[in-house]
């Protein structure tokens, strides 16, 4: 019999409802040992709040994430609020002795991220970052591919993140629905924001990367402030492209915008090694695309494995319905808590820990840091 | 503040889980007058149903429909057995002033349909068959775009539904998890459970079908009974193509098979209209193909439209997650009960009724007949 | 050194375009022990024929066939004009002494091409049907696959070719540009133009076609014919699906349609067999699509091969450029005229002679028949 | 009629096929004023040479590149032989009046191709660089489309290179089959070689790149030179990455390598604009990708354009045949050959003249520089 966890959200925005309808979902599907509760939803904003809390069935209310932290009955608490708040959170919460699960990026800079490793891990709490895409059961499957060594020694890593949603320049900055355009709460742009699951699942597939050169851009000046109504300097980075080269000799190129044009939500990745290649994107998250060759000659080809079948083959597809039935994006949290649940029975820590996401925070610095000197930057 | 709705849930399989999620998802994501309620789940086998009624949180069991039925306590009876029970249980029910919904195809024939089209409208009680299709965002798509008149005269339609999970001859037929082999339970193979799904989408999107000539076959001749434990004749059709005629002069060619190998659950359709034409197909649901000849000459191209946009401009979407961001599987479900509920809220029934879902079962018969006979048959 | 081989081609239409460069370009790319020379182009309209010789460098006139067959300085007579002449010339050469290459389809119907047929075969001469697509480097390569067993026992066969250039009313029929639109010498529409091409093709992948049953439809009734310049009724198929079955059992659904919008040649196929599946499609011909069961479980999926690479493995391409660069439609007129020269060298026919070209005739014939009466006809 | 071009080819390879065919083939599907007589073919090989020369019917053989560009019957010299040689020819055959068509790169590095543009500029002869891919159709269409203001402002470029039959550290280097593995003969590896491809197209549909910034990488060291029969040091680039800044103001990421397993020509590209997107790459040439904003809201997708149709529409596609037929790479040089005798005939050059592919010569250095220092480059 699954035992409570009494969460704590912080948050009602876009994560505040993934991870909401992750913590309902998961004992439907996935046995556990452990059923979230949906204890307490925490904002300032208290009538956005209370809709916020009937549509998911919270049972209580907090305005203030101090008192929130502070409640006995409160195992767990869920960072959903921009990232400027992480650190501060985070570290409250690790000292109130409670687990502490944060949305990506982990933190404005390493800096702040160091501090918030050594926090949970002096508390002793379970923690865990966000980084769903390494739950995308095509995206576990290029793992375990890895693992096995079917690609050999790996030569080329490229990884690109897509969008189009800030084009008009009439899209203001700041506020609660658009703070990733507001640099004093997002610390960075696309490079926070996208590229930061770029690396996060670069460095998990292909292991560290040792120094960076990176272009950053900013096309739109300057936009309406939602919170001061004024025009005001834009301070992130609009797009952000740049090379890198992995410890295990591999190079890679890596690029995101919020300027390409049809593209929603793109992306991508591919991985190419003496023997096999691998490819994935997000428009189509269900497939993976695999290139062996070591297949008889006249047969190789890139194939598109529609990544729904059971049998244990494909990563957590077995939980779900049956094969050829796709699932999709919230699913990725879904298997988040389930494997955060099941580590916490083994007493063991789901991936990735703040630790882990501090990693990607370092590849964040040095390609902002190369971005405004133009100079290769080491990865600290 | 939505109102209770009590739903009793007979049968734990596949679609009963699928059903069950729908159930409580709905309010998750959809502002409608009702929240349902899982109020008993029904089925013979105490162990299983214990197990099931846990994992979705039914608050108490019945072991006999006959009960759930009669209880004052359940609103809606939904019914997720083998078709060869659909009848039975669904004019009892609708007898006992429950809605009924009712997992497809409707009946195990058209007479049979027949009778649970009339009780249901003798007694004024909400009813919907799971043709649950139709609630694919892409596919309602399709249909907004048939009713905008953008296609012009239909010329072709055609529809495939195909598998292969039966090939390996040692599947047995029979039994709680394979009933679908057994004719004695499923009435047919894969034209009631599949092509019915191909024919409700095709009714829907293109209007009445008058005439087929078909071909069917069982490939493998005999299977070991679970229930028996004897190697017994398959009595179904493991494949069945088809020719049609609609009323409005197009013609269609529709085809289903559990022998096509690399495919899992793949129900393609495409229409072929005078100014443009649509596919689309399941195992990348999300995606509507359309060509329209009214584009300027040289750009005119299929389009791979991602159906995951916002604003309203793609059904249902606007209740999920951002651009970009996939759908899956069951939330064709969560669809389908949104729709009922609003529907209920205006005292109207949602799609398909049993009586609309009876015009598929009548082509579902006039394709078995044709399949034996050899002949065009008419449709009834 | 390669020996001389005088062509006399009759026709300058598509078709006599498309030959003419594989003469031309054969010797360029393929090591074969004959050099086709462009001794003779025969046709009526002078102007038009002297404009055609001039640009592909026949070096004489002929304005009646019945003279170039006569010729003695002509090796070869190549058939390139409407379906209604075929017979006539091609008997004629044939008694002439004159290898005969026609175009398809073989006659206007299996009557007529019996003559031929016997006509040929007691000359004792060289003879072809242009069933070019055998030659697509892909298709070859599928009929390798299934010659080396990869696929077990096929069940499904499926085939299509979809066209959209009839669909505008004041299209006329007749004349030399529009003869296909013409029944007079056509002698059918869709059936005869496109089918054929799919039944060839299926008849080698797969075996005999035993039984089919067929609907047509001609859905612009009138069209003005360009030789009377009165509107007149159409008597062509503008479309044509049929059911079939095979000698070894297995089922299949063919279509075609000049009525598809959206589609302008696509010819597509696909087989399903025991272990593997194969399918491929015309507006991509350079690639095969074929999915392997027996894969590894988890990396099983249909893969693109890309069928441009060398050193023997996938056909004709080593005479091409390099792996990657693909080539385009007309090359497969150059592997026939390859595959029909080196086969001389040796005394040989190259397929498909006229005796296998009947079959398909005998088919279409079957197709005919049975969109007339409605019911299934056995294959002469 | 057109008039007598006498071509004297200089080498017999790949590129020496590739342009022979495209003057065999121009006049049969072209209307230009100019016939190509293939008069002389030139090599030390002799051998070798007299087998090219028999297969494409060259009228004449010398051993000796200067004799052949002193024969008074030459009127035009095409040199496809290793880079190293480019600079040498071009200019002695500019001297003696020749016109020049020269294999890319233009030279081994910018001084050279300077010298290279005065010596053709002074001589005042007829002189073009063989970037063959801007005659693709598609690729001509994207051109158009951006000429025509279809995109609006550019925020992104990207393209890619990518093969893999380098990746085997048995493949020697040098002689005349692996020339372009030797830095003595090729001057770099992928940036010369395949960069070259990318930047000349990117210059043509985007205008001039003012800085970059390039990582490049030798992942073979040393190799058997086929020449000296010795394991010598490799000096060519294996892969090269690079970031780019426009004139335009937009930003580029440029990649190439032979180390990309599954890839084997697999030329990308893409342009983000304001309003449209496109996409277009070589493993399916004929197919433009093309996404516009200013679509209705719901019908937005990628469209795949099957550049094969007529009426002028889709460039050079009404020279071939029908609709829906595609074409494939060696079309591209009868395209650009065509392109070239229609300049002619109107006193004109040709695109990409010696002037305009010394700009891709300046970037490519400019790269080969930054991979070397590690800085940002000018490019000069």
């Amino acid at each position: 019999m699954a035992k409570v966890l009494n969460v704590g959200m912080i948050g009602y925005g876009f994560m505040g409802r993934a991870h909401s309808n992750a913590y309902c979902q998961v004992n439907h599907f996935f046995d556990v040992p452990f059923r979230p509760v949906l204890k307490a939803a925490c904002a300032r904003n208290v009538e956005k709040l209370k809709a916020f809390a009937e549509q998911w069935g919270y049972e209580s209310l907090e305005t203030d994430w101090r008192k929130l932290i502070e409640r006995p009955d409160i195992d767990l608490v869920d960072i959903c609020v921009p990232n400027n708040l992480h650190a501060e959170i985070a570290i409250a919460a690790a000292e109130a002795g409670k687990m502490v699960l944060c949305e990506k990026p982990l933190a404005m800079n390493a800096a702040e991220g160091q501090r918030m490793v050594e926090a949970v891990e002096k508390a002793g709490v379970a923690n865990m970052v966000w980084y769903n895409y390494r739950r995308v059961p095509a995206v576990t499957l290029a793992k375990r591919l890895i693992e096995e060594g079917r690609l050999g020694r790996i030569f080329h890593y490229r990884a690109q993140f897509l969008q189009d949603w800030t084009i008009n320049p009439e899209v203001p900055q700041g506020g609660t629905a658009l703070w990733r355009l507001d640099v004093q709460a997002a610390g960075s742009g696309v490079t926070g924001d996208l590229l930061a699951h770029c690396i996060d699942t670069a460095l998990w597939l292909n292991g560290p990367i040792t120094r960076v050169s990176a272009m950053t851009e900013t096309f739109v000046k300057q936009r309406k402030h939602t919170l001061t109504g004024k025009v005001e300097p834009v301070g992130i980075d609009d797009a952000c492209a740049f090379l890198a080269r992995f410890a295990n000799g591999s190079l890679a190129v890596f690029e995101s915008t919020r300027y390409a044009r049809g593209h929603k939500a793109l992306y991508t990745f591919e991985i190419n090694g003496e023997h096999a290649s691998i490819a994935w994107n997000l428009h189509d998250l269900h497939r993976l695309s695999y290139f062996d060759h070591r297949d008889e000659g006249k047969l190789r080809g890139w194939r598109s494995i529609h990544v729904t079948d059971h049998g244990g083959e494909h990563p957590y597809m077995d939980k779900w319905w049956v094969p050829g039935l796709q699932i999709g994006y919230e699913h990725t949290f879904i298997h988040q808590v389930a494997d955060f649940l099941t580590a916490l029975g083994k007493g063991e820590l789901a991936e990735p820990t703040f630790r882990t996401a501090l990693q990607t925070q370092k590849v964040c610095d040095a390609v902002l840091e190369s971005g405004r000197t133009g100079q290769w930057v080491e990865v600290g």
